[in-house]
């Protein structure tokens, strides 16, 4: 590829045509893929177009639903946007499982979000200290234009604190703020309040005549939310008698007892072994990340709180907990989930704003609870499954249409490869022979 | 919501349908706007279909370019699929930063994946140590159907151990294995060798006479790939004598010295504070998630590796680092980033296929290469952003646009907003306002 300037200028038929030409190709092909991807209504595609910069198409990821999801007695269709096989499919046999067993449950321990200014100063501590006060009341004061809307919905700024850092580095301090931001996620409405903040801190130091002349001076190194709310978090969880986790069918013949030694055997391991304790987490994720896109939220918040959330004892351990006491198995999830049913793309998102209306337009800590519900769903349905019948028997049964895609099986081919499978072990290579033996005997 | 049986044997029209039912939507609203979000190729649409469950239509997920990257002397231009605004402009402001600079420079450490076979068992661990060598020699063996393909592209199965884990569990033991997975992301390959070495282990203690009856039997609780891959990393950097960074437009008038050591100040903070060290790495894999789900791979799988390296001191910790020692300004990202170029929905996904030939159909290494450029691209960006100018006025004009599509401003109406805004500070609630003045006064 060469270089260019003032690529993001160009229309985007414009900067398609130009790949085009970098690829080689003469023919409009790239165009034409590209555009069989736009959405028909031009209008609805810019809406896409302006989500994000340089954007030549969209790209498709599938949008599927769970039915049977109850939680806290009432029944959800949860939509889920994943590129992955299997998940839809085992947070659905986990639905099902729970529905007859009391469903799940779920509850909000608290909803604060954090912001952060960072900022060198050579002063004396104590003396800023005593008369921070002062300072945060400007600070509410000059963020009172910001907070105006929020304020009115319930929210805001819920404290602003003097941290010393000098533990950690010379000169160093924070002013660490919580917020409350309603339903919204909060991201720039909690930056514009720090940036304020940061402001205010300068102009104050500055007018200050008990402070010297270099105590008036402050080096704002940033303003910046923290992705990390420990203080935002929501725990969910399903039991039942251990005899009731009786189920031939899917169990892979184990009895109700062995299957729930089992299970908390796995989770311990996910609890102490770093290595589990990652792959543990990542299925938990399959199942938020699907719903937190699906909603229109950020998923890359969610699992930097989550993962960090995991490692905060340090060492980095599994998200779920499982006991079995007094003949109850009780499977658990804690954890700081930051979402957003207003704002950010929630509403200008067609199928985010569908998806929230399909969960009757909740509130962000409602939301909170669906999210966490299906990362227990999914974490429930992989452990079950590694623990009964391992996943690769379920797992590469659906994969084999993937795979059967790569070589373009005829609708034929597919059907015998399912049937000559059923009995078979599904690999890439074993695929490849079976589909090369067929199409000699044609 | 109801509860519904037997919903994944539906079609697609027919669960739409019963979803439209159970919203109240008597006329066909839902199926038309499911459907228009349908590739016109109800081939590839099937395709789309298929690579999840219970799907009823394509998410959309803006798909843009950064060109100009330098990597290693050659020029990309990489395709990202995210959703949120500034993440594309960013990295492409560094790249074009760095273009005059040197470019990006970026090398593989390693590049093995790690399986894990969790297992109870009651007998003398001296014992079954030392004649292992005769059951990994079996597991090969036994596998050798399974590992053909890949042994044939130059990888499989490194090493296979046994380890014992009775510091974390009574009776616990773990298979761990080690595989090169060559372009693969190879989790499929992984856990079907695992659950090989868990019969071929069941079968062998079972038939060695050398054994009790109690140590013949053994407990597998599963077999599974890890996500944690900490040798499979790539180390990328960029780098430049301190004076060189001088850019007056773009440094919010710094001079070089002065930004290098906000810079620096920044990272140590992202080092040292927990909270600052979720979003600077949430920042990273911005960038780094946009390339993985383009090119069609798991994001979920490499932020789980990614945020669980972050923590491996103890402490959860900024991934990327800096340095400026003998006049030189250095920044590097070190990271395990585990993916592959063929397998999976890398040529599934069209633009997938696509992507990876925007990017000359690179091995799993390069990718791993240009994937962390674009992970240290974003964090640049975002520490010269948050350390200049601030990040809350670029990324508000950019979500300008997107707060007047929530008002459904007109073209004239976005027109006059981003006039007037060019002097005021953007927030919803301003907007609000300045539409409502605009519209009473037409």
């Amino acid at each position: 590829m060469e270089l260019i300037s003032g690529f993001s200028k160009l229309s985007k038929e414009d900067k398609i045509k130009w790949i085009a030409q970098q690829l080689g190709d003469s023919s409009d092909e790239l165009l034409e893929q590209f555009s069989s991807f736009w959405h028909q209504d031009p209008h609805q595609q810019k809406v896409f177009d302006e989500f994000s910069e340089n954007t030549l198409t969209n790209y498709y990821m599938p949008f599927g639903v769970v039915p049977n999801v109850i939680l806290n007695g009432e029944t959800f269709v949860v939509p889920m946007t994943i590129e992955e096989s299997s998940v839809v499919a085992a947070a659905s046999k986990a639905a099902k499982f729970w529905q007859t067993r009391g469903g799940f449950h779920s509850e909000i321990i608290s909803t604060k979000k954090i912001g952060q200014v960072h900022f060198l100063w050579k002063g004396d501590y104590n003396k800023m200290y005593c008369v921070f006060d002062e300072a945060k009341e400007q600070m509410l004061k000059d963020t009172a234009d910001i907070t105006k809307n929020m304020r009115q919905r319930g929210g805001g700024i819920l404290d602003i604190e003097l941290l010393d850092m000098r533990h950690l580095d010379d000169n160093y301090y924070q002013i660490k703020a919580t917020f409350d931001t309603c339903d919204s996620m909060g991201a720039n409405f909690i930056n514009s309040c720090l940036e304020q903040f940061a402001k205010t801190l300068q102009s104050w130091l500055a007018s200050k005549e008990m402070f010297t002349d270099s105590e008036r001076d402050v080096t704002i190194i940033m303003c910046i939310l923290s992705n990390y709310t420990p203080e935002c978090l929501v725990k969910t969880w399903v039991e039942c008698p251990i005899e009731d986790l009786e189920n031939t069918n899917d169990l892979g013949g184990l009895d109700a007892k062995t299957f729930a030694f089992k299970f908390k055997k796995a989770i311990e391991i996910a609890k102490n072994d770093v290595y589990r304790a990652t792959t543990h987490n990542k299925g938990i994720f399959n199942g938020i990340d699907a719903v937190v896109l699906a909603t229109g939220n950020d998923f890359r918040a969610v699992e930097a709180c989550g993962h960090t959330y995991a490692a905060r004892s340090g060492q980095y351990r599994s998200l779920s907990d499982c006991s079995l006491e007094n003949g109850i198995f009780k499977f658990w999830l804690e954890m700081p989930i930051a979402v957003g049913t207003v704002g950010g793309l929630t509403s200008l998102h067609p199928l985010s704003k569908r998806s929230l209306e399909m969960l009757g337009n909740p509130s962000a800590p409602k939301l909170m609870q669906i999210i966490s519900t299906l990362g227990l769903a999914q974490n429930f349905g992989a452990i079950k499954s590694l623990t009964t019948t391992g996943i690769q028997k379920g797992h590469m049964k659906m994969h084999l249409l993937n795979i059967l895609r790569t070589f373009e099986a005829t609708e034929k081919e597919v059907k015998q490869a399912v049937e000559y499978f059923k009995n078979n072990t599904v690999s890439f290579n074993a695929v490849r022979e079976f589909l090369a033996t067929v199409r000699t005997h044609v």
